[in-house]
C-alpha cells in the first residue's frame, strides 16, 4: 500500500517506525507542517518523502493515518478531502470517538472509507524524537466501526495493524469506547494529576518515595495540549467515572475514620480479587 | 554479628537473603511460629538454625530484626525482652512509627537499644516463598531515632543496611515519617483500591486497559491483614492527605464540568513540573 501519515508527531512517527521494521511491501509518505520533522524522517529512512500540502501526495494514498490532535483533525480532513482517491482507506488515532466521528463523517466523500481507531499505546512525551515502535508491540487496538464502513476494509485495516505489531484488535461501538476509555485512561490521568498536585512541596517528598508513589504518578508527565480537549469531549462518561471513584474513596475514608478494620479488609480482599482477575492470576497462587 | 530475624515472612526472608548474598561475617538465625518456614530456610542455607521460642537464641543475639505485623510486634518484643543481652541492637520494619514506638519503648530493658526503622521496599505478596533480596537493592531506608538511641548504634545499623544493599539511609522524626509515608504509601494504596473497586465488573475492563490503569492498580494486590492496622494507626495524617487529594480532584472535576481547558492546562503543567522534579529531569529535556 501507499501509506500517508498525516501528522508526523509522536504517534505518527511510531507508525512510520513500526511499518519500516515489520514490513517491506508498503511505501510510506508523510504530510506535516514542520519541514524539519519531514527532513529528519526522510534522512532516517522512515518515510520516502515528506510534503507540506495534501495536494501533492494524498491523491496517491491507499491508506491515510491521521495522527494529529483532535482539535486539528477536522480541518486537516477538510484540507485533504478534495484529493482522496476513490476507495481510499482512512483512519485516526484519537482518544475519544463519539464527537470526532460526528464531526468528521459528514465531511467525507462517498468513496472514502474512514474507520476510526485508537491504539492503546503511546508515550507521554511529544514529538517525533520520542517516537518508538516498541510501544505498539503487543498493545491493544480499538476500532469503532460505523454503518459507513465496509467489512472488507475493517479486515484490511486489522490485518495491517497486526502486521505492524498490535496484538488484539477489538471492534466496539464509539459510545462503549468512550465509556471504557473514560475509565481506564482518562480517570487514571485525573487521579494521577490530582495526587501529585496534592503533594506538600515543602516536604521534599522525593527522598521518601517507594515504588507505589512512582507508579501512581508516572502518567503525570502529561501533554497539557491534548488532554483537556479529550476530557471535555468525553465529559459525561468521565464525570460519571469520577463520581464512582469518589464513592469508593468515601467508603474507605469512612472506614478509616470509624476504625473499621473489618470493612477495610473486605474492600481490600475485593480489590485483590479484581487485581488477580485483571492479571489472569489464580488467587491460590498467592496465599 | 549474630543476627536473629524474628518473623521469617516476606520481609524477614528478604533480609536473610540479602545478608547471605552481600556479606560473609554474619551468622543468621531466626525465630518463627511456623516450623516449615524455618526448616525451608535452613535447607536453603538462609539461616544457620531456626527456633520456635525466643529463650533458645535471643540471649546470643547482637542484632534482632523484628519483621512481623505491627499487631504482633508488642507481644513478640515482650516475649523476647527477658532474654536480651546487654548492649543488644534491636530494630523493626513497621510502616508506621509513632504508635509503635510509644508502645514498645516502655517495655525495653535499659541495656537494649531499639532503633525503629522502615525499609522502603517490599512486595505485595506474603510469605517466605516470595522473599527476594532484589527489592532491597538501591532502595531507601528510613530510621526514626529517639532520645533512647545511642549515636554509635545508629551508625552501626546504617552501615549494616548499606552493606546489604540499601542506598539512602535517612534519619527523620517518627511524626515526619508517619506524615510523609501517609502520603507516598498509604494514600497511594487508598487511591488504588478505590479505583479498582469502582470498576464496573460487567464491562470486562481488562480487554481495554493500557499501561495507565495497570500502573495505577499494581498495588491493589494488597495484604488485607496488614494495611487496615497501618491506616488506623496513622489515621490523623492519612485523613489529612485524603482531604488534600480530594481538594485537587474537585478542582479538576470543576474544570471539566465548566469546559475550562485553561484551568486544566495549568494543573497539568504544574503536575508535569512536579513529575520532572521527582525524577530529577530538566523540563527542557522534554519539549
Amino acid at each position: 500500500m501507499k501509506i500517508v501519515i498525516a501528522g508526523l508527531g509522536n504517534i505518527g512517527g511510531s507508525f512510520a517506525l513500526a511499518i519500516k521494521e515489520k514490513s517491506t511491501e508498503h511505501e510510506v509518505y508523510a504530510i506535516d507542517i514542520n519541514r524539519d520533522s519531514l527532513k529528519d524522517a526522510e534522512k532516517r529512512g522512515l518515510i520516502r518523502k515528506g510534503y507540506i500540502t495534501p495536494a501533492e501526495i494524498i491523491p496517491e494514498a491507499d491508506l491515510v493515518i491521521f495522527s494529529v490532535y483532535p482539535m486539528i483533525l477536522k480541518s486537516l480532513v477538510e484540507a485533504c478531502s478534495p484529493y482522496f482517491k476513490e476507495g481510499v482507506l482512512l483512519t485516526d488515532v484519537t482518544g475519544v470517538k463519539r464527537n470526532i466521528i460526528n464531526e468528521i463523517e459528514p465531511l467525507l466523500p462517498e468513496g472514502a472509507d474512514f474507520i476510526f481507531g485508537h491504539p492503546m499505546a503511546g508515550r507521554e512525551n511529544r514529538g517525533l524524537a520520542f517516537s518508538s515502535s516498541d510501544v505498539f508491540q503487543s498493545a491493544n487496538y480499538l476500532l469503532t466501526p460505523t454503518e459507513r464502513n465496509k467489512e472488507d476494509n475493517i479486515k484490511k485495516l486489522s490485518a495491517f495493524l497486526k502486521q505492524i505489531g498490535f496484538k488484539n484488535i477489538s471492534s466496539i461501538t464509539p459510545d462503549f469506547h468512550d465509556e471504557v476509555i473514560g475509565f481506564t485512561s482518562q480517570l487514571a490521568h485525573v487521579i494521577a494529576v490530582s495526587l501529585i498536585n496534592s503533594d506538600d512541596t515543602n516536604r521534599n517528598t522525593k527522598s521518601y518515595t517507594g515504588d507505589s508513589y512512582r507508579d501512581l504518578t508516572r502518567i503525570t508527565n502529561i501533554n497539557e495540549k491534548l488532554w483537556p480537549e479529550l476530557f471535555i469531549m468525553n465529559k459525561d462518561h468521565l464525570i460519571n467515572h469520577i463520581n464512582g471513584f469518589k464513592k469508593e474513596l468515601d467508603r474507605m475514608t469512612d472506614a478509616i475514620e470509624d476504625d473499621n478494620a473489618e470493612s477495610m479488609q473486605e474492600m481490600m480482599i475485593e480489590a485483590r480479587r479484581r487485581y488477580h482477575e485483571l492479571h489472569n492470576l489464580d488467587m491460590s497462587d498467592w496465599d
